[in-house]
């Protein structure tokens, strides 16, 4: 494809080194809201705020980019209204980069709701039975009325598992429709990121992964993984299709993080990672530290004075003791549910930062050995 | 009642002004963990944390003294537990005051699941059905243990209405557990408020308040008001009943404070209020401004840029807009409530604040006549 990228004025990635055993990526990405250090870890804020934490707390966690979603943004408060306020950034007060997704995943998941056709995804708000529509074109509107700084391409997502033929289609169809999101963009500071889709066929992954190399975008996405495979072939996709992405561009894995994911997946090349279960799991009881994943709800931490990790710098460890957050937790208090979202932020930001050291020096590997199973 | 109290070894209340129109009064408590700047609304963290909120928060808002019930703390985590972390300021990690009620205002709304003898409550906890006892010794050992700058006297409060005689013999058992708590108590650094009851009767409310004031306490409270009665009883018992009590001393009015009715309260000699309403009506879409109490729900705050109160210094004020608030509450996030929870609460700590101000001016007249009605 023939086509200047006026984005490169406005985002800029280094690459500032590759683990030598692995192939492991430590880089810069240098975006209009500041610059982001990967491996990185990216909290996700689906309603433009990250559940039950005040921005305060984020900024505090750590993070040097938000997820905002926008089929949510879309039907709650409106891309026209936070275009209004100036843009997301203004809108929630948040000064640090923020990526939307296009919107896709979440249509593609409305199974009895949606219907495909070439030129977009018709389907009904689940919440009022409304009827929308979304195309590549409009998605792209929605993410520039929003304005993050990084937007992603409007992709087919085709079912798990799906034949070769259906993953072909999808693939297909990814492809034309990036190129219309591309012709439909005019924003230079926000930055597009094509996604390789492609299923779990070699062949297909090898395809799409080529298909989005020839654009000259500021970075790429791997999507349609994390969908219901095991973690085996996951593991296969990504490390079979990295190396037919530039290697001077930062890649996103869409979807993917737990520790021992972030491990593969930077193992693989991955410079980004975004998930709702460190989170979520976080309003379950569920919280990481570096021995493992432990459960709030134990009554081994009934009378536990120790903070959730010993080794966490995060607000919740640095002022609670696992006693006292399970008591909330018990009680059904919000703020139990908010200081073990704090805590499972803040880790996974710091294991995403520790993992870039050790890329820096070279013991990526080491790492990955030392962490690896205590997550499984 | 002849008997020294240790307690004002620890605690001391200054009588600062007094206005020259109202009577109303502003002075300081000063307390083993930091003074009390009266009038005060105190926020209620009923199970060891103000809903929803980081101690961050808490703090930020300005708040001086928070509450926790005993009732509560005992089901769960349990007092002797809390014990052993070195009481609740080091349980929950908060530096400044507390005050605990007694359990008996809670015990006494179990109004199917409890017995009530001269000697103390039985009752069933709502949530497994197991049977708990309290009495007077063992509401101050619970207190004790959860280690409250403030502790309260067990009352018993009767229902709403009730006839004289009810009101009567429930004020005399109120007085005979008052003596019960205090030969009960044995931690000098607790200051034990008495309660006076007497319901819905100026006989009985002045033979209370009489009674209560002969014995030598840090502060006195007021109970067994806020039941149901409507806001002009509620005021003529507040006005009758605080010439009985020692004028040198904080008057502390339970379970009250809408800004309303701490301008009442405060006109009518009243130093502390707490309340649940704030933040319960908070985490309802309801919200104070200086124009009166609003609905963040109503559609007209729908593209709103303004924050909450344009003269409001709260985290929510400072950093975000009625129409992002707006969002958040309409698509259920807990940071909405969140941040609606901060604002009500710093609004009522600063309410109190500025009728302390107006008072030390004598202008508390002005003041009342000026916010009053907005708030009916």
């Amino acid at each position: 494809m023939n086509y200047s990228n006026p984005e490169f004025e406005y985002f800029s990635y280094e690459l500032e080194h590759v683990d030598k055993k692995t192939g492991a990526r430590a880089g810069t990405l240098h975006t209009p809201h500041g610059d982001i250090k990967t491996p990185i870890f990216m909290p996700v804020g689906t309603n433009s705020t990250v559940k039950l934490l005040t921005n305060h707390h984020i900024y505090e966690s750590g993070a040097q980019i938000i997820l905002g979603n926008s089929y949510h943004l879309y039907l709650r408060a409106g891309d026209e209204l936070i275009a209004k306020f100036g843009g997301i950034h203004k809108w929630m007060n948040w000064d640090k980069p923020v990526l939307t997704d296009s919107g896709g995943f979440q249509v593609f998941s409305l199974a009895h709701l949606r219907k495909i056709t070439e030129d977009g995804v018709e389907f009904r708000d689940p919440k009022d039975g409304k009827k929308h529509y979304i195309s590549p074109e409009i998605s792209m509107k929605i993410q520039q009325n929003i304005g993050a700084d990084i937007i992603m391409a409007f992709d087919e997502c085709v079912p798990y598992p799906c034949t070769h033929e259906q993953a072909k289609l999808g693939m297909e169809r990814t492809h034309r429709w990036l190129e219309r999101c591309i012709k439909a963009k005019t924003n230079p500071k926000q930055a597009l990121f094509p996604i390789c889709q492609g299923a779990f066929y070699d062949d297909l992954r090898k395809e799409s992964a080529e298909f989005v190399s020839q654009i000259p975008a500021v970075g790429y996405a791997i999507g349609g993984l994390s969908v219901g495979e095991d973690k085996e072939t996951m593991n296969h996709f990504i490390n079979y299709t990295t190396p037919f992405l530039p290697a001077d561009k930062p890649r996103y894995l869409m979807g993917v993080g737990t520790p021992e994911d972030l491990l593969d997946g930077i193992k693989g090349g991955i410079d980004m990672f975004d998930c709702v279960l460190p989170t979520r799991n976080a309003r379950h009881g569920s919280f990481f530290t570096w021995k493992g994943k432990c459960q709030i709800k134990n009554s081994q931490y009934q009378e536990d004075s120790a903070p959730l990790d010993e080794n966490c710098d995060c607000y919740a460890c640095k002022n609670h003791s696992k006693a006292y957050i399970r008591h909330l937790y018990k009680c059904n208090e919000g703020t139990g549910q908010a200081l073990m979202s704090i805590h499972n932020i803040t880790f996974l930001i710091n294991f995403s930062q520790m993992c870039r050291q050790a890329i820096l020096e070279d013991r990526f590997e080491e790492f990955y050995n030392e962490h690896y199973d205590k997550f499984l």
